[in-house]
């Protein structure tokens, strides 16, 4: 990624059928990249189609984001599947939304795993190499977990050609080892305005974040994430965004 | 479609998980063009993948065969949608059934709607309308039901430059309005080995075929399909893949 | 129904796994019969339960609200079916619904067929005649609309041993032969408090209903339906309930 | 479980849709319980009715065999929910089970959780109890795997005044803990008909079976259970059925 700046981006179409979630309108106007449910966690064709033009709208590139099937768990649970499984369930899912934003003229820009899909990436090495192989078929990057074991990612991806885009989570808490705080542990996700553009400040300006076990973290991060279903992320969003671009 | 024999297409891939249906292994040496389910009335990503992999060892060209959503009725039922939900569906699955494709170094080579969507299409001109507006995004072909309306259906299909390929059916009786008989009407899918390679010499030979009211029905077809779950399928195909090689 | 005046009734339990939908909380403080969704289209064990628990704090009686399966259409779009087919659908739902009720110590009261099976059942006797079947099974209360069939309806109940239960709907227009307006007519869906009270005046006082066709419909009913989807339908609720308790 | 012999189980009922699986016609002549799927990892409504048509033309006992909610996986895949979750899961298939039985003048006699759920109950005392939890709203006894820790099993399910089926497998290897050998070991499904009808004399015999590693493992059996899916279930069902019966 040679932009200049950190992205922020947020997960984006987790409607399914009459059921929204999150409140994309307010908050594409303030990001870069919006990740799109395909259809398997959340979303179906027509909202794909409607998240997939109001990120047109606001000059936001979409990318995929394909999960394991579980909508009635929203893709946070870990379904077993064979790595050839788990390839196969990425190549359809991001040729699905990228056939979608063809049709209304956009294209394709990176994949980022939802959820649980994405929890087992990093925590599975196997796992990881079976998405870049998926995402190889589509020439665009991976996005991923600013981790201390960068490096080995790398390694990894580089044998596939996917180039990486590391995030950092500006709303959740990490523990000591570079990952998530687990939802079931109190102060995972940070519920607060200030506490959380505190975060990201921390973040852009010295590449590393306080962990919940108190430790002090290295993240060297492309891009930012907000969570949509945060009620504070247009808010957030809007003031990060005037912060990113005030360091340009 | 410039090829000088009739071609033989066949619905392929239609288990779902551990169900399987038809006989693929042994109708698939036999046949030109493979339909292949796209996840929405039967395959998954994983079917999907192994029946492309069958299609590619025995030189067959694959078609995409999106559906309504609706696995518990495999496809067979009208589900009440609009033009641009079936618009989106259709480019859904097609461009999932693409990008497994081309990961397996196959490609796209046209479209075929399944079921209720493909009698939908032969009914409602709106809706056959919506069906070229999604194929157009992929630059191939159309399968539609070779009928009396030819032309009208030709002059829709132009408007997005879509072409078609007509198919005619040796496994199932026709009315004279030249729809299929449908399958609650007695007599209305041939069970019999030499009735279905009655009706495709009747078809190849003399481009007509006797309907089950008794009338007589001209039908000009670029394709002959024949029902994979039908037990007679792979002798059939057999039988008839020799007659049509000994006409070239 | 033995009871004076008339009952609130209100669709409840629509969320889906992280999906909500509707403000259950706010209205079941103000309701007599809580419809709940039974898993095909909205709802699922664990929000079933969750309904069936707030309906009990508030001393509401509870009522299996099945559908055609149909999530991602919410239960709206008619799926073709046969009359046995409905049958089984339905004992399905409603058995999972009094199984978990009985698991909290609750009970089942009534059935309430959803969206467009509720409407299938109103235009086609032998779908009212099916689900009359199923009903039976359980020796509660089929709700249905109050309409000028009356009579056919109870004539068909009656074979079946299943009281009816006659609802008005005071959110939604009527047409002139006692059909509800469908929600793709303008001014289908009645948005304004006071003009939804005044329809529940008109049906509670006078026993009738202005149509959207200018015509006077006469209204029958055991029970009034507010839509729980409705943003107005918790300040309604409680308003109407006073209305109706100051009557008793 | 008070009878002079063991009885056989089976799974049935585990086609969906137009798929089918097992040959359930011609091995329900030959058992004694049958375990139906409830709709979540196979059958549907209309398959559960067939199903307990054809086990009351049998005199065959029904059960409710609930799953997690998997139907690509068949119910093999283990999706982590929390305990209440697992309990409201399990009462809502066993309810809707129940019903459809009950409409079908059957009653529902025991309860065998199917595939992962059966494993995860097997080795996790709180998913058991939850289980037992579950089914005691039925009164009816549980279906479990007849292991070394017996006697643990029994304390559990005595808190919620269940009684338990003790099953052996007699087409499946065990390893020395009690376990059924995972399906990914060779070996683990006996194939051959004398391997299998041996392996059921060894338990109804001796009380003991020879493990895939080589021990000797002690099996007291109330039910011995046969795959439906296994090509031989019928043969060896009839087999067994007499040698049973030759006991008595």
């Amino acid at each position: 990624m040679d932009s200049t700046r950190a992205l922020l981006n947020c997960d984006m179409g987790e409607g399914f059928g009459l059921w929204t979630m999150g409140n994309d309108a307010q908050v594409m106007p303030h990001i870069d990249l919006a990740n799109i449910a395909c259809g398997f966690h959340a979303s179906d064709p027509q909202v794909m189609v409607n998240t997939i033009q109001l990120a047109l709208e606001h000059n936001v590139k979409i990318g995929a984001h394909p999960s394991y099937p579980d909508l009635q768990g929203f893709g946070r649970r870990s379904i077993p599947m064979s790595i050839d499984e788990i390839v196969n369930l990425m190549i359809y899912q991001i040729g699905a939304l990228q056939a979608l934003a063809h049709s209304q003229g956009s294209l394709l820009h990176y994949v980022k795993p939802h959820g649980a899909l994405y929890n087992d990436m990093m925590r599975d090495m196997s796992i990881f190499e079976g998405i870049c192989e998926a995402v190889s078929q589509f020439h665009v990057p991976l996005m991923v977990l600013a981790t201390p074991n960068r490096e080995s990612l790398l390694d990894i991806a580089d044998q596939y050609d996917v180039p990486l885009l590391f995030e950092a989570f500006i709303d959740r808490a990490y523990l000591a080892d570079g990952s998530l705080a687990p939802r079931s542990l109190k102060g995972a996700v940070l519920g607060n305005h200030d506490d959380i553009i505190n975060q990201a400040k921390q973040i852009i300006h010295y590449q590393k974040i306080q962990t919940l076990d108190q430790e002090t973290l290295i993240v060297e991060a492309d891009t930012l994430c907000i969570h949509g279903d945060n009620p504070l992320a247009a808010s957030i969003a809007g003031d990060l965004r005037k912060l990113l671009l005030s360091m340009e």
